[in-house]
């Protein structure tokens, strides 16, 4: 079978790797049906390694690179080990990307997700989601109901982690979210945030055509960042509750330091995105006005939640899927789409099966 | 009757200021027993004016400079308006210098403190703690039980800051506390910390001699920032736990930094130190930990808590009053005292009885 292999920053091949595997009594088999380009596929495309091992093997999985890429998948159960009780051979799931060590204090109090040895499919794991096939253990599948498409299961990854974080955020029904950065998972957090019981999103991002996807997605208002007087402007949206709940989705310079100017007393600022550097924040900012930052890592924990919530047609998952590209065309319809043109894309799902 | 006013930066001046007075008919006439020294006091005598309404009057109080300076007090109340039935004549008091609006969502939230025209005693209200007498909001006063000192009263204010910051930081029994900044509020922090059920207290400081009174104040160890391996350190003292809670009472450079790394995966840091400008966090670092950091300001709502812990005898208050001095000392050995050779004081009160 073909498969999607990250060598190197800007070695990725596609090449034959072999068919065969050996399960283990909590392996599933999988054959993968769709899976979604996630920024980090792109950071270790252009600016890797980051997370896949290269010098030593992942302590956990004992794996290093070459990889197979790709952890945002949706497939159907082909076989599963002797142990395996959660799923059986037949099964539509999505799956969790994350593989925790099972015996650390983390993993043991539900936050796998945590976990100091986390390994992950697609980066440092022996297989990964840009392939025909895969490995998984049983608790990283995700039953999807009948009426969930395998498009739809694809998207449970990103979606599950925007989840997440509003609830690390404590959205109370009502509220006010401003989210910045509206690249995908801003733009998935919007509807999140909806669905969840926000009143009003505000949007702030500097790109014209991600806004006006980010209007569609049910933003009430984007804003450019580089609006003059945003907190007075956002104050008037808001009748000057200004932001209840900030969701931070862009990781760049000074996004942080609005983000928690944003926010109002005893506000709540959710960090979501990926920062290259320690950045600056106004730690009086946060005293005078007692808020609350917040980091939110994945979707682990939300997954069963996010499901359901796609289930009931809560999200506009057309909207989100802007292409979909066999795995041949991954590096020039795929990763170089979205690097160099990412203002009009959402999410492009690879078809394998 | 004799009283400290701040004029403007290095003048503050003891002068005679009139006895007579109106009482509204919610305030409260006070005899002044004691007033503590505090940073702020400091600040505003070097580098204010900060808090202290010099152009334009406050927008709440109409005051603005000069000011009788003093927040921290304990007192005796000589008269009530019409209206007090909160205190009456003869009664022992801490007071909260908090005065706020009573009108915003804030207010009306319980959360005075926190008021967009919050004013303060000492600093944006006709009068201060430096004073034989002043006159206050009933709303500001707590009674002292019997057996809580006059002595202690004035220091209801930093402790029950102190206290508010480690119930922000949702300590739960048992867990490990490490605070940045062994100044009067973080050693104030420990013995909170403890009291409120910390099993274990570290304490990182620079300076030796603080780091002395940190360990008579119940800290396990104190360690210097400059240590090499601090988290290893720490994490080795923990038994791998590192820190559940880190409180920052610094307020400097890179302290804001070292509190988010001290702290545990989906750890907390509470951030109490007041930043002269912005400066750097590991946002990263907040995101893969999934760690929380709150700000906490000032002590609004722990007043009566802080009370009946002192009266239970929780406090080793004669361990944190280091000096008390006369009004005609404040300068000399009062603020120049804990300005140049602050290593060696915690609270320094002046006698007004």
């Amino acid at each position: 079978m073909k498969a999607a292999k990250w060598y190197g920053r800007n070695d990725v091949r596609i090449e034959e790797v072999s068919e065969d595997y050996v399960l283990k009594p909590n392996q599933v088999r999988l054959k993968v049906f769709f899976a979604g380009i996630c920024g980090t596929d792109l950071h270790e495309y252009n600016s890797g390694p980051i997370s896949i091992p290269v010098k030593k093997p992942h302590p956990l999985t004992n794996v290093k690179a070459p990889v197979i890429l790709g952890h945002e998948m949706s497939g159907k159960v082909v076989e599963v080990g002797d142990l395996v009780t959660r799923v059986k051979a037949g099964d539509r799931v999505a799956v969790c990307p994350i593989i925790g060590c099972q015996t650390c204090y983390l993993c043991k109090a539900g936050l796998m997700g945590l976990c100091e040895k986390v390994a992950f499919l697609g980066l440092s794991w022996e297989g990964g989601a840009f392939s025909s096939y895969v490995t998984v253990y049983d608790y990283m599948c995700y039953k999807l109901p009948q009426n969930v498409s395998y498009e739809a299961g694809a998207l449970v990854e990103p979606l599950s982690a925007t989840v997440r974080a509003i609830k690390q955020g404590r959205l109370k029904s009502g509220e006010t979210v401003v989210i910045i950065g509206a690249g995908p998972i801003g733009l998935m957090a919007i509807q999140s945030s909806i669905i969840l019981g926000a009143k009003k999103v505000i949007v702030v991002e500097k790109f014209e055509n991600r806004r006006k996807i980010a209007i569609k997605m049910g933003a009430s208002i984007a804003i450019d960042p580089a609006h003059k007087n945003l907190n007075e402007l956002i104050s008037e949206l808001t009748d000057g509750a200004v932001a209840d709940l900030v969701i931070e989705c862009a990781g760049r310079n000074d996004s942080g330091l609005l983000a928690t100017k944003l926010a109002r007393t005893k506000g709540r600022v959710v960090i979501m995105g990926v920062f290259e550097k320690p950045e600056l924040i106004d730690f009086t900012d946060i005293v005078y006005g007692e808020k609350t930052v917040i980091g939110s890592m994945g979707g682990y924990g939300e997954y069963d939640n996010t499901i359901k919530m796609i289930a009931a047609g809560n999200f506009n998952i057309n909207l989100m899927i802007t292409g979909k590209i066999s795995l041949e065309e991954i590096i020039e319809k795929g990763f170089l789409e979205l690097i160099e043109h990412k203002k009009e894309n959402i999410k492009i799902l690879i078809s394998l099966f």
